[in-house]
């Protein structure tokens, strides 16, 4: 609490901020959501960011490198998430663990939003963004295999199709990415608590 | 069944085939969603069409008009699907119009998958991306309105908020645009009979 001292770094209380990797990453993934990645070139980043390209290219060496970033750090959480839901643990089902999983996910989208949006518009238009599309492969194919393990064990009906629910299910839960902000009236819990009260209770207190 | 006569117009039968502007339409589409609109050029698209510029500006004036027309595809099925279940009618409760529109919803998504994708990722960069937003705002309310009228007749819980129900449960039908596959193994039916079904009635057999 003393008033002399501090451990930030001295440029940042320049007149001018100064920036660093993160800062233009921040600013990267921004632009690309809102022009898209191709339509966006390294002047159009530079011009956002006040700096000159010279300046951009002293801290990344391509725009690609930037992509490739923003997308790691989606695809490392949702990794991590999805990792955690297939480590089978003392009683917890494969349904504990798909409504876990639901959970994480949602948080993982409200805390990474701009670069699990960029995540999830790749089409594969280059190496890094099927790389990305891969990853994403592999993380889709746990998860549609977590739901036919709970449809397995009893948790689930099993007259719907678990590859299908599989992809509905996460389709619901990237949804949010497109209308979800942090400072609106839903909190993150009150997402994950609509979204597996839906999916797994349902909507419905009669038949029709 | 006579082989002579024909209603084709003549410049189908030519070797090289004639392009109209609805071909036209549907490559831009195809091209706008696989790169990106804002980072397809008309010398892009007449590449792809193996026509000069000239002769695509023939039928069409600009890159704009393309959009504006893919998004009014879109926009005018949804309208109708959604003005269809907006209409009140004897026996017809909330709760079954609900399931009627996310029914429609899913086969009009199908059946124009390439625009409504396009639809979906309009960002507002320009005012024709803006009029399709502004669109889209009306049908999200009146969507949004009607889970609302089912909650309030007693169909529906009440212990989640139904703006947020309407944005995931269409957040879910919109989802199929990124995977839906016409020649893959799910019909538009079955993936409708799905998604009612994890909606309304839910996934879970027990309770965790």
């Amino acid at each position: 609490m003393t008033t002399t001292g501090s451990d930030e770094p001295p440029r940042r209380r320049r007149g001018r901020p100064g920036y660093d990797q993160e800062a233009i990453l921040r600013t990267a993934v921004e632009l690309f959501n809102r022009k898209g990645y191709d339509a966006t070139s390294m002047g159009d980043l530079a011009k956002e960011l006040g700096l000159t390209k010279a300046a951009i290219y002293h801290h990344v060496t391509s725009k690609e490198q930037l992509l490739s970033r923003a997308l790691d750090d989606a695809l490392d959480e949702l990794t991590a998430t999805v990792t955690e839901a297939l480590r089978e643990r003392e009683g917890a089902t494969a349904y504990r663990r798909l409504r876990e999983v639901v959970r994480h996910s949602v948080e993982v989208l409200v805390a990474h939003q701009p670069s699990v949006t960029l995540l999830l518009r790749v089409r594969g238009n280059s190496g890094v963004e099927l790389a990305a599309l891969e990853r994403r492969r592999w993380l889709d194919d746990r998860l549609a295999a977590l739901v036919a393990d709970a449809v397995k064990e009893g948790a689930l009906r099993d007259d719907v199709p678990p590859a299908l629910v599989s992809r509905l299910l996460f389709g619901m839960v990237n949804s949010l990415v497109e209308w979800y902000r942090a400072d609106g009236v839903y909190d993150p819990a009150t997402v994950a608590d609509t979204i597996t009260t839906l999916a797994f209770d349902g909507l419905a207190r009669h038949e029709a």
